[in-house]
């Protein structure tokens, strides 16, 4: 975690039993301790186990207890906050060797649909990036980011090939607070069949992210086209746990 | 929640927020008021405010707070372990009238893939369920369902086309726990094709779900795919709050 604060105890016991999962000294199948046996462990009260529980459940690592011990569901690990931005991150979890092949930088006007995501007007100034990813050297996937003009600038001068774009960011003192992600399918154009070796009109998964500062203002409009015979995406989901999914129906032109 | 429990503190925080939210007395932009004042609002200790604005986090609706006041972000609901089930209840939610076109429902030997699913040995009996689901008319996704025959015997004399096949199995006793959902991008089968009233090939977002009881039996595998300029899936994520999303790379073959 990336937090100005120390972590709180509920933090501290999510964090250790997540790493006993990823490291599998918990398989899945097997029984969490108890509550009570948790509170031992952690010479904590149950409100912090309590809470660390329904962290993971929320992950889908445990199922819900509802009296009966929780059991291990999953070791995937599943994406923090931070690794939303960091392909490279995944791929090295994943044991792949991670590339990316920036296509362009520029400053650009903003079209019709970047415009109305960054809230500014049609044609003022953004900077775009284009990049393809790869693992083991083979493309993945294809990126274009679109960021206002005072966000971008930073990039202008940055080598996208050898640096995280995001972390660049961040460090610029660009708040990246929540995200919203969008999935469709749709057919591969010339210029992505050619990025990714595919014939034009393969069905690639698109994944739109709308990135927004604490309060709401855009940071970034970013679109994540992937070759879903090479890496997939998927959820848990365990009941009685939040889940962030939504479904909409797009308005019929 | 269709929980046996009376709901928790924290758990009647989080949802009388959630639903000022999705009702308009918040909307997007809107600070929440501060944990203090919630605390004398529901006349609580900070711990179940805590856990609340958490919950609310990971589902996306509010902002990580950080020392400021956590702002809405989202409106559009999210689902909820039941609504995974129920596409009628997302079309309602939606207002559009959902229907659905059951092409047929059957006794038949398992796949291969069905059976590693399902952790049956192939050729064992399952039930296929095949149907077509409408908004206000249109085809917008197929799904097929397989059950294992212990748990799909219920479904024989079932009429999938007037009633929910998860709540009627749900009164039947089985324990659906937990779900791991996998989204890719393929193309419309010749079969996807006449059901969905698009050309063959065309993309489709296909989500395979899988479905445990809370010890981690296979209780089902489902197959669904969109039209997805009929219907959108979205995810939302908030720094600090747990995802349920991970990402994975299929052996090569």
């Amino acid at each position: 975690m990336s937090s100005l604060r120390p972590p709180q105890q509920h933090e501290e016991i999510a964090e250790f039993i997540r790493q006993e999962i990823f490291t599998g000294r918990y398989a899945p199948g097997d029984p969490l301790p108890s509550e009570a046996e948790l509170c031992q462990q952690f010479d904590s009260s149950r409100g912090p186990v309590r809470q660390a529980m329904s962290t993971l459940r929320a992950e889908g690592l445990i199922s819900s207890g509802r009296g009966r011990r929780s059991i291990v569901l999953e070791n995937i690990p599943t994406e923090s906050f931070d690794s939303v931005f960091s392909v490279t991150a995944w791929l090295r979890a994943l044991g792949k060797e991670p590339g990316q092949n920036t296509l362009w930088i520029a400053r650009q006007p903003a079209s019709a649909e970047v415009a109305e995501a960054l809230e500014i007007a049609p044609e003022e100034q953004t900077v775009a990036v284009h990049r393809v990813r790869t693992a083991d050297g083979e493309p993945i996937m294809v990126e274009r980011m679109h960021f206002p003009a005072e966000i971008g600038r930073h990039l202008l001068d940055f080598d996208a090939d050898n640096g995280s774009i995001h972390r660049h960011l961040l460090r610029m003192g660009v708040d990246f607070n929540n995200v919203s992600r969008t999935l469709i399918a749709i057919p591969a154009s010339a210029e992505d069949a050619e990025s990714l070796k595919v014939d034009e009109g393969y069905p690639l998964l698109r994944l739109t992210m709308r990135c927004y500062t604490h309060s709401g203002q855009p940071v970034e409009l970013a679109d994540y086209r992937y070759r879903c015979d090479k890496i997939q995406l998927g959820m848990n989901s365990v009941r009685g746990a939040s889940s962030p999914l939504w479904v909409d129906i797009p308005d019929s032109d």
